[in-house]
């Protein structure tokens, strides 16, 4: 059976990862989500095992300990992480998974499974991601600012990835990453050298 | 304005390249077909201009003194080329050019043209290949068992190309070329540099 593929997504706030990713599941095939661990407490309307998986400080540090997370990091006095094993099975079963991750933890990825498809979400313009982060309506103008500039400095890693898709419109962008997912099951991997030794066998 | 994208597609003979081909041709916006130039005559129901240029020697080899072709070969007493003005050409005015060659075109191709996108079609075995040439009716039987280790030959440069699409259901293999042509599209490349200081001067 040939192996899934791990799908790292990062982008600015704002972008729209996350609508994008709940696209993709919906319509996707045999692609998993992989939800992250963390150690802060669930803010209003969060799910358990949907937004996160809240643990405790002394949890989070015993599966630390235990090599249990692909990637971890410690933010304003919390903990997250991507839990290993998860992804692992989904993989080894043949099924993709997508990782929603900011641009640290999409680094801290690459160097532990450089195999992962990174790609990186873009606003079309910079007036159109403050205009979507000013419309959520929650931030007071120095955020924005504040936002905007660490947007910048996000957007200098995407040389770092192997895709960027521009998310203008809503569904070109989705039927962009879908291509993507799609293009990256014809990829010459070790699948076809089992192939080849079949056509072996049979000339 | 961004440059087009050059795609190579080979496989053995009765994998259904030129079958895919027409189809993308026929149903993707801004993609060229590179029609090759030969020395030899016009076989009954071949088109001037669809099939081949078909051109004296002498032109043919004033073109290739003039380094007038990506690649050209001499094969059984005739040349063939890929003539370079033409996909140059649209490469430059923004669409993609595709290509139906050989393995050693393509070898050829590679190393003048790096940037290209490098797929190789297969058949979903050797069986439905044997069947695929024997349906043609027009081999011997020796000579199918010719090209059947031919094929394999073939097959075993696969390594040197980016994708691979295994040719079983056509409607498949076709939306596998176009998702490949659209990832390709959303590769992290100059154009994107271009887009990011576009945001520079907007923040």
């Amino acid at each position: 059976m040939s192996r899934g593929r791990l799908f790292i997504i990062s982008g600015p706030s704002g972008a729209g990862k996350g609508t994008i990713c709940t696209r993709l599941l919906e319509e996707t095939e045999k692609l998993f989500f992989s939800v992250s661990m963390t150690t802060r407490k669930p803010r209003e309307g969060e799910i358990e095992g949907r937004d996160y998986y809240f643990v405790s400080e002394k949890k989070f540090l015993e599966m630390k300990a235990g090599d249990g997370f692909l990637e971890s990091a410690y933010v304003y006095q919390d903990y997250y992480g991507t839990p290993k094993q998860m992804v692992m099975e989904k993989l080894d079963s043949g099924n993709d998974v997508v990782l929603d991750i900011d641009i640290q933890g999409a680094m801290s990825i690459k160097k532990v499974y450089p195999y992962g498809v990174f790609i990186f979400i873009l606003p079309p313009s910079m007036a159109e991601l403050r205009e979507r982060i000013t419309g959520r309506g929650t931030e007071k103008n120095e955020s924005i600012e504040v936002r905007m500039a660490g947007a910048m400095k996000e957007i200098a890693y995407i040389d770092k990835y192997d895709y960027c898709v521009v998310n203008g419109e809503l569904e070109e962008a989705v039927c962009r990453v879908k291509a993507i997912i799609k293009a990256e099951h014809s990829r010459v991997s070790e699948d076809i050298y089992e192939l080849i030794e079949k056509y072996k066998e049979e000339i």
